[in-house]
């Protein structure tokens, strides 16, 4: 035992935040860049490039060389409702009651964000406000093979179908014709309207730009490969985006009475999903984080992904002691994780300090793996630090917003006038000039 | 007076939803493509990495070679909040309570968009939520020169203000050392916490990534030219950034009783901003068309900027008639307009129907140039069709979400029980197995 724990010591980075260098060790832990791969980002552009001028042909064609997808035609590469329906209803039924029980709750949760319009009369007279509509068409990217999740389709298509979206289009990879009949029948389960059996950059060019079969899209969300991320960020402006998704991250925050099998498996249940993914967990108490240490070693030897966790935890997971709860709650702000895990009897109290984090899952009864599925709250989160200045998806990524002014012949007159004179100011002539006629 | 006409209508199109090829000839007047240049992302690309491994002595640099400015030393470059005040208290009366009345309609506005967290308990005794936190800082990029806008630094300011943003970063370049004192007083009013006299790529680059002076911000809003354009589209991701503003764009309708000469300086009173701006005029009044054409163009003999107007309208606008307004509600969400003039008694009515446009102005004394300065709604609003899938700048783009999930030990039992088998079904086996331990 006294071996495997000095092993386990290696494996996972000890910090304490009384290291002379803590500031600097913690800092490169955190830095995580993507390197823009030129080379990438050129094949990207000629993808795009060529969907554009040759529609559906060379995205059948792109879909048979890299997918080898026997599509003969591009018709082939769409599937009917029927085809959802049917794989919804061949779930066995605990699984079928389960996809069933996380739509529902996502469903629930995601009601609460819509976001409705508003207007008033000013003390002149004057009508403002915002009139809150939802998108016309979105385009769903839901990765292939491995990574192909139920969850995500729900993720993805219920805040779409909240908002009221009039057209929700998914497109996902079938290698080799390949389908995980889960996705499709969560696709049914979200009202799904259409589905391509495309991936890729050049599917991502099809939704923004549109083909022949395949209508433009105004929005894509949903996580992919390097090449759907960079085809992502280069149709940005042409349409909306969700984000560009880094590797998964948890940061867990335990002190007093804890289960240390529990929390070394809520560690790994990130760990588990890349070998750049980031697992922390933070302790003011000693012994509790040699527990912890101890139980994910332990927990490794019988995990069927333990090579990927044990390289994420070697690569760039920690142990951190801190002093007390608030130099923790200012390293959970530095870091600004994605997952956050507050177990401890104050969470709630200790969750109103929290400035920076996607999710924050409080007390010893909420895993982060129970908000993957079914607590209702979107596991589309933003990674990397982003949750900085960006949030959750959500309904609000499916609706947007038009001000609205309607002025009376009365109540312009004072704004007219001013408007006139800052108009001047600015160098604008014929501004100033249309808002003079109103007063 | 046969002979202005006749040019007038060969100045600016004049189309009918009739020509058989309207469809083509309209698609073809909104096709407004930015060609991304590959030397100037090279350029930009430069002075990311430069500014991030030589910090201030850089920017300063840069400042000096590109905008010819004075300073010897780093500090020189930063304003004072005595400068700021000192600015404002300078300003002549009548312009200091314009920008007064402005800024106060603007705040009262945005006050308005502003949101908050909320929580629920579910029906298995669960807590969830949304946490609403405004973002730690963001900066303000602000045009120098001609295009030196102090309504800008209330549109963009104000609601970070509102939104309680702890610390508003503007830089804003001083070509030869030169500023626009109204555009300090406009910074002053609205809370501003530093200004910085740069700006270009150099000025995205520090805000970006920090420098020993600036410090680095989660979020960058502002409109800026095509290296800032460029250099915000590449920092995306680092910090958060607002939009890829393109050209300004109005689109005005007008039915039934209606002042020509007011209808035709709206539609001046953009295509004045920018040789590439967009004013399209839509009615089913054939002599409404005319009479607007023909003010229009008596209006350009008066007008200061005619020459750019003249190239705008000649370039992008258009004169359409239309059967009827079905057809012209069906066309404008086609265009989904930056700013909408809706100049008709049931103009109210008629914006029910508007699914895509960054701010409708509605009725006959709501010119564009009152919203562009004082109604209160903010000028930054989406272009190039954007209003399909985005939203004027406010309040929401300075707040972010925190998703909140508190299991109870009942209650989380049987969502753990629907996470276990679903984990299994994605082959997640520690996300199964951490469930799991809790039912």
């Amino acid at each position: 035992m006294a071996f495997l724990l000095k092993l386990v010591g290696k494996l996972m980075r000890r910090l304490s935040t009384q290291d002379q260098n803590f500031k600097q060790v913690f800092a490169d832990l955190l830095a995580f860049e993507t390197v823009s791969d030129p080379e990438l980002l050129k094949t990207v552009d000629q993808i795009i490039a060529d969907v554009r001028q040759h529609g559906d042909s060379h995205v059948l064609h792109l879909t048979q060389q890299f997918d080898r997808h026997p599509a003969h035609q591009f018709s082939d590469l769409e599937l009917s409702q029927q085809q959802l329906k049917a794989a919804f209803d061949g779930l066995e039924t605990d699984v079928r009651e389960a996809l069933q029980l996380a739509a529902e709750r996502i469903r629930e949760f995601h009601q609460a964000q819509k976001q409705d319009g508003w207007q008033y009369v000013d003390a002149l007279g004057n009508t403002l406000g915002q009139k809150v509509t939802p998108l016309d068409r979105v385009g769903i990217y839901v990765p292939g093979g491995l990574a192909s999740y139920p969850s995500s389709v729900l993720m993805n298509a219920i805040p779409a179908q909240v908002a009221g979206v009039l057209e929700i289009i998914m497109v996902v990879p079938a290698p080799g014709g390949e389908l995980n009949p889960l996705v499709l029948a969560a696709a049914h389960l979200a009202g799904v309207h259409r589905v391509f059996t495309i991936g890729g950059a050049q599917a991502v060019a099809a939704l923004a730009y549109g083909t022949k079969t395949i209508p433009a899209v105004d929005k894509i969300t949903g996580p992919g490969n390097r090449f759907v991320a960079a085809a992502k960020r280069a149709v940005f402006g042409q349409v909306g985006i969700d984000m560009i998704a880094g590797p998964s991250e948890i940061l867990v925050y335990a002190e007093g009475d804890n289960n240390a099998e529990w929390l070394a498996m809520d560690v790994l249940s990130q760990a588990e999903h890349d070998t750049v993914a980031q697992a922390i967990f933070i302790s003011p108490d000693p012994q509790l984080l040699d527990d912890v240490a101890t139980a994910i070693e332990q927990h490794l030897a019988a995990l069927p992904k333990a090579e990927i966790a044990r390289e994420s935890i070697a690569n760039r997971g920690a142990l951190v002691l801190v002093k007390d709860r608030q130099e923790a709650i200012d390293l959970i702000n530095q870091v600004a994780p994605e997952h956050l895990e507050l177990c401890l009897d104050e969470a709630e109290q200790m969750a109103q300090s929290i400035r920076h984090a996607g999710a924050i899952f409080m007390g010893r009864h909420t895993p982060e793996a129970i908000g993957d599925y079914c607590a209702g709250p979107n596991h589309v989160l933003p990674t990397s630090g982003t949750a900085r200045f960006s949030s959750p998806l959500g309904v609000y990524d499916f609706q947007k917003r038009s001000s609205l002014i309607m002025c009376s012949a009365e109540g312009v007159k004072s704004l007219a006038k001013a408007a006139d004179l800052l108009a001047q100011k600015e160098d604008l002539d014929a501004h100033a000039r249309s808002a003079r006629y109103r007063y």
